[in-house]
């Protein structure tokens, strides 16, 4: 298992391709890099072994549990337990996910592929996935396709290359040519692995393909934007000040991908059931991080009730009651997705779907709401708190200390520090970012009635209705 | 186990002390027995074999899983199924869980009192419960006192009895007054399992005891009241037409009870946690039913969008999903309460608190919202649909069959019983029971709001708000 | 103006045509006639004059408002006014504006459709209503056909009479035949007011019709459901014990209409926009009504409360404080679609539409939820309420009566006839009635939705958008 | 009326004691000015005579309506209609409502404290007033203290400066000390109208002061925190590009008041009432800007949905009727407050104080859903839109436009503008303000329940409720 610091060696090696702000940055100066070093850092400490750390079923070695392909349902369990950890503790998205959440779901899909068409993706995906673990590599996954014109599919939008697509076929490889929208944190993946979007056609094959590729491959341009928390003084300062996230409209303007790093190309079936199955995963996924962003809503609710002296006041013990309800639905939801996973043929193990998908429905509706219970007991003060400069003033500092005092007890830097973190977490544009993750991100809410309703067995419940109104079917 | 027909002797049997309507009822008439007679038929039924059955832990026989004392993971799971599986089947409550969540409850407690306080209840808690198993006895649950004055405390009401209590002690064991609210299906049972309703103080010993009557004991009385389906006409009758429940506020006039048959008598801090326990075995088992009234709402939504062709419309299907959502989040989170349930002194399993509470909380909270959904599909039908004596009438009944008719293939008693059975389940006094059932059955939302508050560890959660926030606790 | 007994008296000398429970009723035993009485009672008493009452713009005379056209905001202000104290006074739906309503929207379309087509519907009209407020006549709206499958329009039906059309034309009068859904409290009307249910084409001229016959014309027939309050000794009887209301499917077995009283007949265009006007009025009314019931949920809740002892309890008032706030958010927004009304070239004023759907729909959205906030309220016991039979029984009265008891100061007859109510109100068939009729009568939500859309200036609102993101439109 | 570069002059000319980020800047560097600036261009465009402009009652002149105490229901309908034209223009708060509303609750108070008190307030107050209008001055109110701890009084502070005080009473005038939070636009008011925040008791005189100075006189400091929409290059800027808002912590260091500025000064029992007729105001004053919000919310949501080609799929309409409804419902309840209001002695109206409440809290409670819903229909691209200068840039903009197309017709362009203009709006730091002041400006949601609990009729209903049982009051 690597460390932080190997990670950023790393990424100060790669080829820049990241294009920001009108110019070309070193990735070691994208905003997020910190979150993907705590993913090193977490794995090392030794209350979380096992946690953030899992035995390899290919080498059998100890390996960061961000590379791992689960084998078992207590490796689902852990998963989840490791996001919900490591989401909290890094103030939002851990990143690092999407990558392994894909990597799952081609290691069922490319095995599945093979047992229906003789193909040999899933040898490739075990070299492939046995290299990453080994070096500890942070990936990223490419899903999204900017879609063009929504009304219309792959083949038929006025530029085809709107979905990313094979445009070439060549002895050592393919050429592939497209762009996958909100890719987070991608600047930070030293791998890329892509995926369909959707379900695909008998005559849209060249869209089914997914693969690998080193983040700065040849063609691959990275556009990116960022959101940071507010820079503030040490003696201010919270955990994150200053610090962010990144997103990228990752563009493939002809890239050459060399057949060991393709894993579908043209099996148009698998291509649906891939994005499907990426999703399957990474919702999964998101019955971690979602409780992670209710434990910090809810902490820093009770929190700046204490400080403001209302922590036993009825109603917001409800909204307390409110969060918590919100976070143990998902979560506990999410363990039962693990419980009732199934082995596939590859070995690894599937998550279920309905429970993967109620739950990652459920966080998502309740998002904003716990925004409004936040800013709810919070009060105005994190749309109008000073900044740190007048309270560190030596015109105005000491008349902005005298009147942000609350109850004796608390200090008046303690209480403009839960302040300012309110204002970066609740009313900036990380909050932005956070509240359109939560909606969007793994899937839009639509995306998971059609998910659970493709899933589900209706037609039994029709039939507890016929039974009840004495109706017998034809 | 015994079969249905050996249960209904049974009733017929007891002394008649049910009160209802200015008569005193005999066991057999009381409505809702039909419902405790499912329970032994479906124990008999070859798919439902490990799920209405257990091994007894006690002789190692097979036994009707209402009367298990849960000694696994899968003990809890099975419960939870059997749940779902019998609520939906007899179109309601399946009104057996109560005894045996109050059993469950005694079970770890009588061992937890004893150890503390070389008290023998656990082993007379065992010989009581092994007859029980053999005899496949019918229990109900007795816990919610009348309470009188809801801002005075047991022993500060005017009238003491208010809440039940020992009023005499003897050699040969105690004499109980008092009565128990909301005793649903109390007449129907052989057995009343009684238990107190609230946290005790020291100086409220009198009011700590739990105890088991036969439901004709000598000085109980139950004074009754029934909600029933409509009666139709057998050609365009539902399942349950005629059938209902029962009621009952349960009146212990000076009861004896000797003391094997006590379980708790003064040993104030236990009669708290007792009514704790039989809550959360309780909500567990709302963890299943809450479900299937779900599925029953789900079904019959689907069911009458399929007759009225708009089974596809976006909204149609955005509801179901809704359904599908609230019944999975509760039924998943009840099966993680079973997964991480602890092993008690006692060998009972108990479920985590947390998740059960939260997945009742839920469940209680969408209910009539549920409702809401399947009347805005259902249209106002239900509310006008003409008598079966109109649809059959020499004079009309053509008339009213002409002007019922939907889409084609679909015959006009099919459409006549699918809306008889969405008023008698939505728009009828059941509905209405039902309605408050699902609410406060199992306890009142603000009654989980406390079991989650007093469980969770929010401080934990205020601790990750003060590092994110940079905030060093004093 | 009329007074209840005279008629009570035209009702008995109707001709039966009511069709019941297997049997022909006279129209005096059916449930619901002590509310049309109330409509005539409450005009009479002096503290209603102006309320209740108006003065015709055709004869000058003083009439009941329920007979009214209305000609000036002042009427719309009083009749919404008139509607929430009527409907409390009742206890439910006051059920005589459905007539008015539809009178009101027939006055605006004959002057409309005359003044397009040359036709005279209107003067037959104002001779229709003149004798219809001197007679102070009890007029309802047939309007919902029953529209058999609802995927095919009028014309496309297998039958054709699944929407009410015109089969004969003569030289005085025409024959029609169809049947009219959900009638509330029709077999309680003199006079039944036929209007068309939908926008109609070119080709469907036949089922453009509007008429009104009298309720026991030939060939009419009403089948009819009841639904009735619990009836209760008079010593524990509440204001509604034992009265009900009825829902009619209106049958026209080939009925005879004179011209005189056809006020459509093959206009198609005019047929569509009917049935948005009498939405439109009824909406309105609507805006009175459930205010009116939201009063009757918030007093019921205030009263238990105070019983309970919970009043001051924060929760307590903030579900109050969300009482209130449905109630006037749907009050108040019906007053201003009355400041906002608009005289139409027929003299009648038409009520803001916005205002009057976007209330409606409000009041619907909010209803089941505020049966929630009530049921929490009240707990349990409205579900388990034990009789009158046993609360005056010589067995057991004494006993239950001492087990009813709450606070001092409160007897326990009060707290049984509090509870009672509840049990009547909310968790009985009746409840189920205004439940449905809540979230139906008047329109369905999603007939608010389509009302509301097809109204907005959406496009004004998008020139904003487009203002603000500084896009010139094309 | 002046203009708005006059306005600008005026600023430029005031003592610079503003103080951000560690400067003290000049007026009219601070963000914001353009929403004063335009409260005067609105004011001289033909189409808004009537509307931004008002006649004095006191000179008889053509005034800004920003400066007129109302007189009439008209002036209160002009008033809400103002709001809500200028708030949509502008982007967000109209900022110059909140000084106008302050003085409309001073003329009511002045002259109802002179005539239980014989002070001489009113004279002094039209005085003030007469010379406001006559020089369109733009005022702020600076109402709620920053209260130190919530659970003590204002004289139980530790430091009883923590709520405003007079601190020393002479002959030509007062002295006070404290801070005033939450003080929107403070640093753009050429006047500061001070407040009480709370009820006052016998023993708290000192803090029952009103009075009204210069926003740059001696002692008053103005710390501000400011949030801005971000920058963007001219032929990708939206309207509001670069332009922001600002909040001040108001300070009062010893600020000397001359009496003739003084309208309360120690007569506690009108400081509260002046409190709460402050917030009826300017809740009235959210009745118009809240469905402004709506309308922006609305607006761009359908603008995104036609660019996305999904504006006629039932969840986006469904959504829009949401949108639509929440905006007229609030917007209608301001109307109805206006139709209702009462001519206190002063002459001054004022609006119905249920009216302004109910619709108050309904906006509040659902503004976060409202995001939710834009977020919802607008995807992903909010939060990861790449920047302009990747839009333009030389390396990669062509690919960027390649792959941010959409549908034929719409221009990427005008794609980029629109995503550009809801990331600004709804995933910024400027989106979290306007959520904060949704939620509690004008008074958080609790207070509004307060407001309505305090003044609704609850007994009457209770009375209803008891008639309907049956009981009759003791």
């Amino acid at each position: 298992m690597r460390h932080a610091d190997e990670y950023m060696e790393s990424l100060k090696e790669m080829v820049p391709n990241v294009y920001m702000g009108g110019e070309v940055l070193n990735r070691s100066e994208v905003p997020g890099n910190d979150i993907l070093c705590a993913t090193f850092d977490l794995a090392h400490l030794p209350e979380n072994d096992g946690i953030f750390t899992a035995t390899s079923h290919l080498s059998g070695e100890k390996i960061n549990r961000f590379c791992n392909i689960h084998q078992s349902v207590d490796d689902l369990l852990k998963k989840q337990e490791m996001t919900r950890i490591g989401a909290r503790t890094v103030g939002g998205c851990i990143a690092r996910c999407m990558g392994i959440d894909a990597l799952n779901a081609l290691s069922v899909i490319t095995k599945q592929c093979d047992m229906a068409h003789n193909t040999e993706y899933h040898d490739r995906f075990l070299a492939y996935i046995e290299n990453f673990q080994k070096n500890d590599t942070v990936g990223c996954c490419a899903q999204t396709d900017v879609k063009g014109d929504r009304s219309l599919r792959p083949g038929d939008q006025a530029d085809p290359d709107l979905y990313l697509r094979v445009v070439e076929r060549r002895s050592d490889g393919i050429v592939v040519r497209g762009a996958k929208a909100h890719n987070s944190f991608a600047p930070l993946a030293e791998e890329i692995i892509v995926t369909p979007t959707r379900f695909l056609r008998e005559n849209e094959k060249d869209w089914a393909v997914a693969f690998a590729v080193p983040g700065d491959a040849k063609g691959v341009k990275l556009v990116v934007r960022a959101a940071k928390h507010r820079d503030r003084m040490p003696e201010l300062a919270g955990l994150l000040s200053g610090k962010g996230e990144c997103e990228s409209l990752t563009i493939f303007d002809d890239v050459f991908v060399p057949w060991e790093r393709v894993f579908l190309c043209g099996e148009n079936e698998f291509g649906g059931q891939l994005a499907v199955l990426f999703a399957l995963f990474h919702r999964h996924s998101y019955t971690g991080c979602k409780p992670a962003i209710t434990d910090m809503l809810m902490g820093t609710a009770a929190l700046v009730a204490e400080y403001s002296g209302i922590e036993r006041e009825d109603h917001v013990r409800s909204k307390l009651a409110e969060f918590i309800t919100t976070a143990e639905l998902v979560y506990g939801c999410g363990q039962a997705a693990a419980y009732k996973s199934v082995k596939t043929p590859s070995g690894t193990m599937m998550p279920d779907m309905v429970y993967c998908n109620v739950a990652r429905k459920h966080a998502g509706e309740c998002l904003f709401h716990e925004y409004n219970l936040l800013a709810d007991i919070a009060g105005g003060l994190p749309a109008t708190l000073p900044y740190d400069t007048e309270f560190t003033s030596p015109e105005v500092g000491e008349l902005v200390q005298k009147y942000l005092k609350r109850k004796d007890g608390v200090s008046v830097e303690d209480i403009y520090k839960c302040y300012a973190w309110i204002a970066d977490f609740t009313c900036s544009s990380m909050a932005g970012v956070l509240q359109y993750a939560g909606l969007h991100g793994g899937g839009s809410p639509i995306m998971e009635d059609i998910a659970i309703l493709g899933t589900y067995d209706i037609e039994s419940k029709k039939e507890i209705a016929r039974k009840l109104a004495g109706i017998t079917k034809k």
